[in-house]
């Protein structure tokens, strides 16, 4: 995402609104079509000097006017009085705002696509695949690792929808001259601004939003959502990848140590929850910047841009790094075997309760598997073990019950059913209506 | 809101969820039919002790062990055994955030439209009322008051059209059970998630919700939006309210200073300004909280419910400030054409061009154009004088038709068309579908 | 800290402020004695109604005006005319402020002293207990767990010079008056002000501080940087707390499960965590309220009480979970030496390689580890078997040499001298100058 | 600012830190003093490619591998293999991170000392220049420019003495190797250590900081506080420089608008405002980021250098901007005394009551002068003229006696004791102990 919101991707954006501009104004009547013409090679042509535009912003707070000095020098007079016409600069940059965003949400999306397919393919092959439910870091019952893989989808779904949604309704052309009135364009401004909707493919706005910040606004919540969905995968990836848990390790060529060689570094994790440690700031100063004073504002506006186009490509970053991350991601099944034995089938206590209640209630029930689990816990034996020798116990279940009803295997409730229920939500979007 | 988000106000929607909880139980076949009314009346009735609630909640680091221990001293053993059924202390406590938060959204969206109605007012009554256009804080361009309030009408629109999306389809009940699978209720999970969404009127989800913290974002990004919208109104009437400008006041009896009575503080401007500045740190908090570990995080999760109460809190108190702000505006409107004149009329040389344009040229027109206005400026003169002194001006426009060149009332472009556009947009969605 | 932070503190900050102005004016001259010794007793006796402040703070802006009209029924006439001489709201509340932190500072800091002690203690005790050190939560090298609790103590050490510092020098009186000229104590403000200072125990500032925020935001910024190491600290234990790890536990009472009695939550841990999340958000906050409009700003210092609030109240929070949980820790030593082994020596390679360079050069001791220790990682055997089977290492280096080349204890640098650094550090703060 | 936070100022520092690291060694008698000396020319000389460096970055998280990637070819083989010795890659990057901002404080600091400069010029020329004072917006007391002027300079101090604090006291070393052992050393890492803080001139801390980052937290506050103070002094001129209020512009050539002559934009302040505005949420990041895991965090870290950069520039930028707002600010005396009568003299009522009370008390000193003022409110007129005609004040008080106690030059209460002390400190502070 970073090339699609670097100052040559602005510039290309700004490039691109005058030149619908002037086209637009020559269907309104409103500029001679040599005019636009000329307008449009000069700005399909090789762009200005960045370093001079930055200098220029430097003075003039934004780089539009230097942008239009430059193009003016290449053009006749009467195509450069044409230029620009009806807008005033902000027009130019929001407007530059929201294609640089439909622009930079192109690859984003692909790779939110691409690790939502990850992880479908993931939540299919592991729908079986036995592991640890942690809560609190803590092991709390058994969950599949395609659950697991199930959750991940969903909230990339999530993301993939939102801002979906971002992108066919809140990313819209700006323009309303000076004040909003589009009153250089005398009755044709809303004419023009329909015809540089309809040339720059964005919504045509209500009113112009010069002053009303709800749609940069809206696009940063939904970016910051898709960099939080991002950092909980790569959360949960670097715990797994830990020494000690071994569940997981990412693959490819990055995170090796000539030093260290036993670390398998999990690089692309590190890479998304750095992103991810930083948007909520980012998203938080997007919001501080709706309260602009009158028109257009002075300095909560100008703080903008480059906070979008940081969040657009952190949030980028974050999701490719996730698709990476899912799409090479190795998974030791065997390991997840192995650590549900850790606490000794203590977790399934709650199971046999349930199998209990039909012979001696549940309250008794209760008292019988918490006595157990203590003597279990104390003595570091197996539950199984030490519930094979409670008489009220054996007496209504035997050994092979006692086992059936302490296999984590049949204390999955619904999981299999969700897994399902995220890869047809995950189908449905992908396909479409 | 803030009664909506206090602590009776979750403590009513835990107790809920459970009553809930407990009616579904019944018609999925977990939970006997007498156990549940049991529990319906106890939930029902007057509510446990908060200030012991917050020990448990020190203690345990939520409030639901508490809660259900509470409970379960006024049920008989067999429906204390059956209370809580399948759940874990975080769906009670997301579902409740839930609940919560639709609750709130009452009073909120009431607001919201009282203050949009209140906006649609002002518009269509100062449709033609001139006022400076303002941008950077200096005086740009004429628009009108009624534009003005357009522009605000349209933030609120925006702030009730997302606020009543989140609410149709963020809102969703949490039922998973301790790690996702809603194993304790066996293969009926799924029908009892169904039962408590449909009796509490949320959402019913892909999948538990406990890890994948969208909704929250979602809603803490609307929620953080609506107080941008309202911070930016409440800013431009305090500076429309600054003694040097007097363009409106509130009204109402707040405001008033017994040692400086010339003092009318704008209190409810301040009130909504004070509550904008704090949302942008409550979202990124919300935000932040999004990659937490595993089933359930270890302290991210546990931030959430307190930022959004106070969130949805403040959110209210903005909405509801901005509400009485606007329906009580005092609106001068010969102060707003006295201020018209503070520039001398400089600010319809781009008008003046355009009609000039037809007779010299639009290069020379500028030449023109802007000589004049250095000369007026230089010379503290209206640009009119100067004009009518410019031969060549002179020579093709008469005294008249530079007046009525230079009038501001023919220099608002689209103004109307635009409020006729957002008064529109709000009445068809007011009246819905 | 909740207790020294909530409405009844504030309330009792805002009446000490009242008190001592009064007194400060008798020596000043500008107020009689028997109207002080009048405002003292009333101001010292049982507070006003709360909820009828809460009512006046929604009409006014600030709880003052209500404050002090409450005040004025109990006083005499005479008495009453003196109330509040020379201040303004603002004063009363920003100093209420000052006052309120300075309180909130006594249980904070002494918890974190404690916290500090803790830490200290295991530092001395755990000197030389072998740990893993991880790196990207990967094993990487050895530690000892003394010096992972030296770098807890680092921190907290850090915190309580930083907050120490704002205590002396940043909490400072606010008296300036409606526009900081105190001008209605005519040549007698810097007077009254010295005396108010002297009297509540504040700095005595150069200027009145009403629209210089760099008070609150810099006793926000070390708040905010105390909550980061409470909550580095937390993280470390509920991650060595981990099922898989293992290698603490809280103690105490809390965090037991009955239904999963395996778990042992790190429920302090968790609790300072969610405090730490809370406090970047409220800093940003106090920080974004600095630019206030003039004299005293219009929406940005209203946002602050509240937040401040929050921030001291979570602060004190997360040092008191993080102190209950130092104080409480559970150590398992054999669990650390067991998790040394899990990768097999292979992090000694680094270690080794400084012992062979001394017979083979830099250069071909690193080939030789690196080769082995790909050997070791393939085979799953330890890098002292393979090594020991190597003939260019045999050659020089015996099996004992081997194996105290891989010996971690002999890999730990610098460490046992940091320890004794960081507990000099503490010992020296703590004992004061 | 900017140029010392770019990728080549990055670079330079991390080469800065391998030369001093080799230097360090050679004392320390663990690197040969050749190997030192090449590594120092290599360090000096040109810097490899900055494109190549990001490409690495990409690969392994950190640039720090590929920069040694790149030195190492340059190297001999025995230089080579003493490059980097003892080090970590964090090691190289958060020293640079010290050195950098040590760099970037210069040119910061600089700027902040011209613009207090700038300030106390103004502060002493218009120490008797009144003006209308202003809370909420609205003209509340009479002040003085100078005062105002004072009150901006002691910000300004206040950002000065803070990160001059820091930068003696928080810019550290940091060398710890992989673990924070300083393994790799042997016995002679503290001493490496501060060999290495010697030449670099950074603090040489307690412990290792890899895993307290309480430096980047302290330095970021100090950042953020600064461009606080930056905004505030910004605000304040824009609102100053409003059409309506003009009672300063910028001076300078940029602000000029070729279409709206009239206009002279405040685009110095706007620039400022909008750096101000993007601060807190890069602090919010930078505080957010202090809880990482273990040894070295998975994703935090990683999230602080280019935060810092930001966060360093835009406070550059900031301070920059008010210092040239400041030393070209043009100040309309004239307008000053002029809008000081928008209110009639009603703001000099709390004078009159002064003055009232020694003939009538002060309860009917304040009914008296509340009843005229309310009355010169409604009838539009001056104070003054009301009062005249009020008996019971016609009677205890001459005509003349009246103007005196309305005239505002005499109710400045302190501010000329308040300018001197700013100044004074401002001096004290400037010219050093």
């Amino acid at each position: 995402v970073a090339a699609e919101v670097d100052d040559r991707a602005w510039l290309r954006a700004m490039l691109d609104f005058e030149a619908a501009l002037a086209a637009a104004g020559v269907d309104a009547g409103v500029v001679p079509a040599a005019a636009a013409r000329e307008i449009a090679v000069v700005c399909e042509a090789e762009a200005p000097d960045i370093a001079a535009l930055s200098r220029g912003t430097a003075r003039d707070g934004t780089p539009v006017p230097s942008l239009l000095a430059a193009l003016r020098e290449r053009l006749s007079p009467e195509a450069a009085a044409h230029l620009h016409r009806g807008a005033t600069s902000q027009d130019a940059l929001d407007t530059a705002a929201m294609l640089v965003s439909r622009r930079a949400l192109v690859p984003l999306l692909k790779d939110l696509e691409a690790a939502a397919d990850a992880c479908a393919v993931l939540a299919e092959r592991h729908r079986d695949t036995l592991q640890a439910g942690r809560t609190l870091l803590q092991h709390a019952l058994p969950v599949t690792f395609g659950l697991r893989a199930a959750g991940w989808l969903d909230g990339l779904e999530d993301s993939a929808v939102r801002l979906q949604e971002v992108r066919a309704g809140t990313l819209a052309v700006q323009l309303g001259g000076a004040v909003g009135t589009l009153a250089s364009l005398g009755e044709h401004g809303i004419e023009v601004r329909a015809g540089v909707a309809r040339r720059l493919e964005l919504v045509e706005p209500v009113l112009p939003w010069q002053s009303n910040r709800m749609r940069p606004a809206l696009l940063a919540g939904a970016l910051g959502a898709a960099c939080g969905v991002a950092g909980k995968i790569a959360t949960d990836v670097a715990l797994l990848a830990q020494t000690e848990v071994a569940e997981v390790a990412e693959g490819g060529e990055g995170g090796g140590s000539s030093t260290l060689p036993h670390k398998r570094n999990p690089v692309r994790a590190v890479a998304a929850r750095a992103c991810a440690a930083r948007a909520p700031g980012l998203v938080a100063t997007m919001l501080a910047t709706m309260g602009g004073e009158y028109e257009r504002a002075a300095g909560a506006w100008q703080a903008e841009p480059e906070t979008l186009s940081e969040l657009l490509c952190i949030t980028g970053s974050a999701v490719a790094a996730v698709r990476c991350l899912l799409e090479d991601l190795r998974v030791d099944e065997a390991q997840m075997r192995g650590n549900l034995q850790l606490t000794g089938g203590l977790w399934m206590g709650e199971a046999l309760v349930t199998v209990l209640t039909d012979s001696v209630g549940r309250a008794r029930a209760h008292e019988l598997v918490e006595s157990a689990s203590r003597l279990a816990l104390k003595s570091n034996r197996s539950l199984e073990e030490v519930v094979a020798e409670v008489p009220e116990i054996a007496h209504v279940l035997s050994d092979a019950q006692i086992t059936a009803a302490l296999d984590p295997t049949d204390y999955l409730g619904s999981a299999s059913q969700l897994i399902e229920s995220a890869l047809a939500a995950h189908r449905a979007r992908r396909d479409g209506p």
